[in-house]
């Protein structure tokens, strides 16, 4: 009756296959109101794939109108369409224009962030041994699936009824125990009252400019900078004061002269491994930076987003390590270490800005995801963090050995430069040649490394302005150390040919 | 050595009990610096408590810079404790007057919740066998904990390292289609595309009014409404029009007049059990809320928190069911059902709307946590959640009549009025003696039942402007029906002695 076939190597899921011959069945009458649909199980025998993709089809078929399901029983086409969705309904406008009730600052950072999707994602095909140098999060065969499941069994065993409830909206007592605690490793004394537990370190820093800016602001950062800091910062109404990364980190000088010429409301940085240029500051650099802001009275929000994730040479202390004045809000995650989908960061921070950001929270969410919380906390208290973060560092340090080794076998020696990052999963590349200084270059560049079989992240992306000079960020995080050496050689073959022709 | 005894009924929890033991040694001199302290083990063996509370002990203690610790080894007493934390360090003002440095709506908000906090909780000894009928969260003891850890277990098991990553901004693909098919039994039809998973109904809300509101803005809502809206409207500027909740809903001559008058942002409405008041409003009274909003070009939000709580009479169609035009925007959450702590809810929105949220959820939080998502589809997808349901609507309808019985038995029969819900948790009652008249009364009976072991939420918690009447909110949420017929008898004695003195 269906005659379906999939195509397994396809762009297209093979859920949505299913879903696309169904409907187009449905649509040209083939199959009419009250025609039964095959059993999910004898379908998914019939065409090679898991029951569950078939489900998934019958799910969306479901919520779309098209069939009608009941447990234990056929699915069949139904009788009616439902009305259109909005969606799908001809542009009669209805009584609300939704593009006008929205704020502009909500419209533009839907804009952006759809823009910033087509040209991170837009067009390149995955499936054709393109390798990966985009994605910026710890590698899946490197997460402890089965030590997770067993803290989550063991936590849910010993207080289900209190995780499974509201939770405390400054987080799980004892993870904020924990991180307090953590943090003691890297020299940051903070009690437990100034440790707030977040959804991720982006929740963080979107509490914390909640808390101190006011649409108009100025917010001075490094350019380039953490890619998603910058909607955020649009969405705040900030005025992004852009302070140029060189070598040795932000451009002190210029922040110097920014917060003597114009009122900034916060300094937002990212010391270690800095996302994107993978740049490290050293301790006298951070001592600087911290007493420009004392003299000027403006808070700092330090990103330490990896910050466990040194593994060449010798740790620096972060800037809240020193920060005996307290003007530093810090900001953490697990994510870049373990576990990005269960969502947990935090920030220390002075005791009212901690208070403030709490009461926020819980105006804003009421609280997070115990649940989630106490399983990392477990992880944490039974050595399983330490372990794991151990056997990524051994990872990382030869992936990311292997890349600046590669690149430098691969790479022409002039016209091309990269940092070398001292841990973390990114580095930064700059095409130098004088042909390339055109704003227009690094799409043609990008253009080129796609063709080649190399997905980078384009290095606008992470200014607030246009850079003068092609740059891309290079990370290592999911990727072997074969097909980080097969990169670079693309890589190296199509940057020569650019370069010469 | 220690000489430690902890009282098991003291309103100080015993972790802290020991904590605080701890503290006075080392401050005291009587513990010195490289001192051991007992292992937690034999430490919970001698003073009868659980081996979990000395290491919360141990780990707070260890936060606070009195112990270090080493897995497989003894605590000891620190030699230096560290800087003292800034919330303890001499009012010495820092370069940076956080006081200041945070907005005005983030101070008013924090002060907000604190004084909340005091006047709900403050001063109140629950151990004492007060009945508490402020709570509104389903009962503990009907929470399906077992089926959740299979849940989380199977979820695991399917893709483990696909929920452990970062998921879609949107939501987990399957819940949403599971949502839209639910919203579809309560009559609205929504495409998966315009649900987004939110964690829970208060992050829907919020990010509602990142897209639509701009301070100073006007949103219309119930009077009394949702006591944790009051705090949210405010942090985003926003101008609270109060709209008198009638017996049968917002008054809507109100609303019209209100409209009319000014231009209004949005209207916010909660037409099931309304929280507080308990009102469920008529299919007539929906669609004509939903004219005058159609006709005045002004979005609704209708928050549906408790829209399958319906366990007396016949459902009425949601708004949005009627919503052929597209204005609304509807709330919804697993959070009054089940598994309040894993924060999962969701909107449905028309498309533009769903889209800017979408991109608003992925700035301010990345994406949602997936492994919750994930385990609550498996829920819902295998009738767990119906099954559940089922059970708590037979829980509640017994718990509810019970209550409107008691009240019925016990209260006085002049003077004092409350609502009959048909559903959800709560009731709303109204003392109209006029002795009682002024607005320091409702605190001065608040005290009174206080005093009789009875803790109820105080009415002007849930309005914008002081309500003329002393009013309160019942939950029947998390007794038992003996204690819901103790609370009426203790709650009509107060009163009629109230009414005699």
């Amino acid at each position: 009756m269906m005659m379906l076939t999939v195509e397994r190597h396809s762009a297209t899921p093979v859920y949505r296959q299913i879903l696309d011959h169904v409907v187009k069945l449905v649509d040209t009458g083939s199959l009419a109101a009250g025609d039964r649909l095959p059993p999910t199980r004898s379908l998914a025998r019939t065409i090679g794939v898991h029951r569950s993709t078939v489900l998934r089809a019958y799910e969306e078929l479901w919520a779309m109108g098209y069939i009608e399901s009941r447990p234990g029983s056929y699915s069949t086409v139904r009788l009616h369409r439902p009305r259109r969705s909005a969606a799908a309904a001809p542009a009669a406008p209805g009584p609300v224009d939704w593009k006008a009730a929205t704020t502009p600052a909500a419209r533009t950072v839907t804009t952006q962030v759809a823009r910033r999707d087509l040209r991170l994602h837009g067009s390149v095909d995955t499936s054709a041994g393109m390798i990966d140098l985009s994605r910026l999060a710890a590698d899946h065969d490197l997460t402890p699936h089965e030590d997770l499941r067993r803290c989550l069994k063991a936590a849910l065993a010993e207080d289900g009824k209190g995780l499974l409830d509201y939770g405390d909206p400054a987080g799980f007592g004892p993870l904020r125990a924990t991180v307090a605690r953590r943090l003691r490793v890297h020299g940051v004394e903070v009690s437990t009252d100034e440790v707030v537990v977040t959804a991720g370190a982006q929740a963080a820093i979107d509490l914390l400019l909640r808390a101190l800016a006011t649409p108009g602001d100025r917010i001075a950062a490094e350019s380039p900078t953490y890619m998603s800091a910058l909607p955020l910062f649009r969405l705040h109404g900030l005025d992004v004061r852009p302070i140029p990364v060189r070598d040795d980190g932000m451009d002190l000088d210029v922040l110097e002269s920014t917060l003597a010429a114009s009122r900034v409301t916060t300094v937002y940085t990212i010391p270690n491994f800095q996302n994107p240029t993978g740049v490290t500051t050293s301790q006298s650099h951070r001592e600087r930076l911290l007493a420009l802001c004392e003299q000027c009275r403006v808070p700092i929000i330090e990103d330490g987003f990896e910050e466990e994730l040194k593994y060449f040479g010798k740790a620096v202390l972060p800037i809240k390590a020193i920060d005996s004045r307290g003007i530093v809000a810090y900001v953490g995650t697990f994510s870049k270490v373990v576990f990005p989908g269960l969502r947990v960061g935090w920030l220390a921070a002075p005791p009212l800005l901690a208070e403030t950001v709490c009461a926020l929270q819980r105006v804003t969410s009421v609280a997070g995801n115990t649940l989630s919380q106490a399983a990392i906390h477990r992880f944490c208290e039974t050595g399983l963090y330490e372990t794991h973060l151990r056997r990524i560092h051994k990872a990382y340090r030869r992936r990311m050995a292997t890349m600046l080794e590669s690149l430098a076998n691969h790479l022409p020696a002039v016209h091309v430069e990269w940092t070398r990052p001292q841990g973390g999963y990114t580095l930064w590349l700059r095409i130098t040649h004088p042909r390339y200084e055109a704003p227009e270059a690094e799409a043609s560049l990008h253009a080129r490394f796609l063709s080649a079989g190399v997905k980078l992240s384009p290095g606008s992306l992470f200014f607030s302005d246009a850079p003068a000079t092609p740059q891309f960020r290079l990370s290592v995080a999911c990727l072997t150390e074969p097909e980080i050496r097969e990169a670079c050689r693309r890589l190296g073959s199509a940057i020569e040919a650019a370069l010469v022709e």
